[in-house]
């Protein structure tokens, strides 16, 4: 099994669905890569989250930094992002949550006219550059159709998201849950997650088959 | 199947191993509460915890609120523990993480002098006067071994934590990471958890058996 030796980097936003990591989607993507027997790594940039949401009202106040939350859900595992080195790992994994479209990239206040933080596009990059896969769950998809010019991906089917991403030129698959959509060119998977999923089961089913053929391509 | 119609209460104590509930082992539970059928609720004490770790360097500051932290892994369902009536429920689960420690007791910093907070005595006491199963996991048992007399539960193997919780006269039954202790008697049901597991796969196993157990007593 090619997989067991395997490592992958898993880069996280913060800990909690409206401004981190969506934390069902990241130990969840924890479980199956052990599982699979694929070893893990994660990773945070250093930087303040854009805001705090107070996730019972739904209030923003100050921000809290986006690696030491990181740490909250790897329980105090999480590397700052500059310690990664695509040369360590054999491919990428975005894990959802609002944390990527605020703290990653600004999507959630831009929309259309969106970037990504240079730390993350720079990762990307390398990653995309050195012929290694990377998988996006969620809302973390807009980052790949950002940095990787003329990939094809998906985000499930919310037509809002689609048409603000539709300016990178990205060709948007519709998916349900439990589908995973693979651009083999540019090496990337992407499944809808909690775009779409309406409970856990639905989205185990869904991110433990994306993990599954991740790990079949390395 | 009767677990079908059953419905479970489960107390959360904050959002983080160190300083509220721990994340892996609340995902889980409610992954595995909905594989088995049974519906939940969460719900939290809505009181400071006693402090905020920063996970990634273990310093402690200044608390943040037990139950909008508790929010941030239900996604914004989690409520009030003022809320919670035992007629409305099957059962009462307690996960694990420090915050059962901090925040739902003072054991953490008190030890064998420890006491539970009455609000979550109140609730564990009205479960077992109706005789209704109760589920602890991880460190959570302290909270079973001071309110309910005579009880038989696990911690797992910690002889600091057995030698503590001594003083309230438990029953003690060392178990392994995917073992459970049942007291038929007080009807309590207690896994070690994150007291013992070293991986996901590990701490999945030990919870999902406890959880099935408890499915087949509603």
């Amino acid at each position: 099994m090619v997989g067991c030796m395997s490592k992958v980097a898993v880069i996280l936003s913060g800990s909690g669905v409206f401004d981190g990591s969506e934390l069902h989607e990241t130990v969840i993507t924890m479980l199956h890569l052990e599982k699979l027997g694929v070893k893990y790594q994660t990773f945070a940039p250093d930087t303040q989250q854009l805001h705090t949401i107070d996730h019972s009202t739904g209030e923003a106040s100050e921000g809290r930094n986006v690696l030491v939350e990181s740490n909250r859900v790897s329980r105090g595992t999480t590397q700052p992002l500059t310690e990664l080195n695509h040369r360590d790992f054999d491919a990428l994994i975005f894990v959802g949550g609002f944390g990527a479209a605020k703290n990653l990239s600004d999507f959630a206040v831009k929309g259309s006219e969106y970037s990504v933080i240079p730390s993350i596009g720079s990762v990307i990059t390398e990653f995309n550059q050195n012929n290694k896969w990377i998988l996006a769950m969620c809302i973390a998809p807009v980052l790949l159709a950002k940095v990787v010019s003329g990939s094809k991906l998906t985000i499930g089917s919310d037509s809002g998201t689609i048409e603000a991403m539709a300016t990178t030129g990205v060709n948007h698959v519709t998916c349900s849950v439990v589908e995973s959509c693979v651009d083999e060119e540019n090496k990337l998977i992407t499944t809808p997650a909690y775009m779409l999923a309406s409970n856990l089961i639905e989205l185990e089913e869904g991110i433990s088959e994306a993990l599954k053929l991740l790990s079949s391509k390395l």
